[in-house]
């Protein structure tokens, strides 16, 4: 009789967004006459760049043509893409890549959760809290956290590193040595950052315990001050002790387009063995490649045309993020975030929890927000807020909120 | 210090279409005036069909515009392509099944590799031999398999059911009762199906013995005989035991463009726990959907103008199929598949190993084919090629090897 993986019993619920996207369904089915304004998911708006619509454009022609057409991409993606990558993403910034160094996949969320596959089940984890649920839940589903505790709201096997306003919304070094750290700056929920000395110092803790970093730099185009870190290898040892995360979603609106990259340096190593190529491996064994039009579109992003117009959509979405930040700083919230990254992070008024804030929200100004206790116990009382949405439905949202 | 996943060591060097590209390349570099024809790997060479390339299109342009722009795609994918995957693939056949337990993803390849992670890790699987790479890899890595006998070729917890001449190229039930039982039909890599009748007595053996099946029909639209089953649960009681893989890659040239889906009836369940809700959990929380463009280029596979585009696709496929298995038959090799599916298996000439004909062919007929053995033990002796060549490289790899 066949077993099933008792570990996704464990999961309490289900996944935070679909939990609130069946509330807010709800919701909009006994009040049709509401305008519903939605700043929870951290989903994009705005259409695709005209530089990214080209190029899709232009590579669906070539699928359509025989000598041009393309069958299976090669394992770590076309080496187009990954060029591109290795110039603007890293060389642009001091770092060196080998361009197999570079894995290409179908998006961040995937290859945060896959990442843990290739580490053995009994490595400790250590995560920010709030954090995004990807980093933990997956290795629930893989057996490595031990039990939930509902009380507390945390795995027992899991080391926790709150991110609370105490702490500047950033994690210190935790008391007990974890064998695996994720890290992510600019920060999602809080939209905090760290700065290049503060980042070290994570790489040179990571390298004296002999811990992986896992580095999350989804939101890194969201950066808008001089000392922030756009990529962990800009730190020193950086390439012996972390693996980068990065994301088209946010940078180019590519939430349903799909591509992302996971950055893995040969001298990352246990022992003999590099973390690279277990990486290749899985790529090669367990995925297919993302599509070619994608990645065609992909490359894109780096034209000159390209960067410019994903450029003015960040500063679009950064425009939102100062106006949800302004509006609530002046109705007397507790704000962080807003400024290097599309989140803002804030605190609940009046002793609300998190849940009870949102369904205030939603119930009196039909405003979706995200439930910061989604994100891990040390969010609870908090709330995010995204800069995702339209200029219009941003400020109309905040002046909704304002009224409260 | 962190710890790897030591399963991935006991891979015996790496995925057999890697290796092989590996050789044709190396060859192809001190051969440089050589044509070299492919047909080892399954890759389809026909552009994409024209409806197909509309959709693309269309879709593009909807993703420029702010209110047709589409960021992530529901958790199940859209339910336009699951209504149509529901109404043609299965209305169609006589099967019901509800949108909810049909999961549209990437493809076939991380549907193969990712099912095995809703099982625990005591469960035994029970695979074709020869079979395709994917289902034994993934269970290696999730450390389900024991160790591997290089004497032997064998994993010493793997259930084995040899596929050769002897067996018709089908399966005999097991001595010992798996857990999880891979099947593929038509199969790949020997080309061979089973009648419906023969597939009703493995859903009856899988729901007696409380395994499940897990079914790979990728190449389901190359049936070309009537009693041959194009879903599993066209058999009684599949429901209860079945989980069907299908892909866009061999139906539409998606190779290169990813979609597949996985279907979960809601009956196969483990005690009270649904197999189709710890998928919806994975495909939740590990997965973000195919892309809005591709899974709308899927859904033109249904029109009216796709099906026959992509039949026409297949027909010149399958005279390909022909001429590959006429012709070696006519040169007095021992040849099944072709008819029900795009290969041909081959039984070595003159006792040679599967990668001596490998390199035999590669060298003196410049025709790369894939070795059995690289689908297990009982694939020694045995050599696959594929009819996704073009027609032309097929007569012509064809009249080289007769030649031999």
């Amino acid at each position: 009789m066949f077993k099933i993986n008792e570990n996704y019993l464990k999961l309490p619920g289900s996944y935070l967004f679909s939990d609130i996207a069946k509330k807010v369904k709800a919701f909009g089915e006994a009040n049709p006459d509401k305008k519903i304004i939605r700043l929870g998911i951290g989903d994009v708006t705005l259409p695709l760049a005209p530089a990214v619509i080209s190029a899709l454009h232009k590579a669906t022609d070539e699928m359509a043509v025989k000598d041009t057409f393309k069958g299976y991409s090669p394992d770590l993606g076309y080496e187009f893409l990954r060029s591109l990558i290795a110039e603007h993403d890293y060389k642009a910034r001091g770092v060196e890549l080998a361009l197999d160094e570079i894995f290409i996949s179908d998006g961040a969320k995937s290859d945060s959760a896959n990442i843990q596959e290739i580490f053995g089940q009994d490595n400790k984890i250590a995560v920010c809290d709030p954090v995004y649920p990807v980093y933990v839940d997956s290795n629930v589903m893989a057996g490595r956290t031990g039990d939930y505790l509902s009380e507390t709201g945390k795995w027992t096997k899991v080391i926790y590193m709150p991110c609370t306003k105490e702490t500047n919304f950033a994690p210190e070094f935790p008391k007990e040595e974890p064998d695996i750290i994720y890290l992510c700056f600019p920060n999602n929920p809080t939209g905090s950052t760290v700065n290049k000395k503060q980042l070290q110092e994570w790489v040179d803790y990571a390298n004296k315990v002999g811990a992986v970093i896992i580095y999350d730099a989804a939101y890194e185009a969201y950066i808008s001050e001089e000392d922030v870190p756009h990529t962990i290898y800009e730190c020193e040892g950086a390439k012996t002790c972390a693996i980068e995360l990065r994301s088209f979603s946010k940078n180019a609106g590519f939430t349903g387009t799909r591509l992302g990259f996971t950055v893995i340096p040969k001298e990352l190593k246990a022992g003999e063995v590099s973390l690279n190529s277990l990486w290749a491996r899985r790529h090669g064994t367990k995925f297919n490649g993302a599509p070619y039009i994608i990645q065609a579109a992909g490359a894109a992003v780096y034209s000159e045309e390209g960067k410019k117009q994903t450029r003015e959509q960040i500063a679009y979405y950064m425009n939102n993020a100062r106006v949800i930040k302004e509006g609530l700083e002046s109705s007397g919230y507790t704000v962080s975030g807003g400024v290097n990254a599309p989140y803002i992070w804030l605190k609940t008024p009046d002793k609300m929890t998190s849940w009870e804030y949102f369904d205030y929200l939603l119930k009196e100004a039909n405003v979706v927000g995200t439930p910061g206790s989604g994100f891990g116990p040390s969010g609870e009382g908090y709330f995010r807020l995204t800069a995702f949405g339209t200029y219009e439905n941003t400020v109309e949202a905040i002046e909704r909120i304002k009224k409260l």
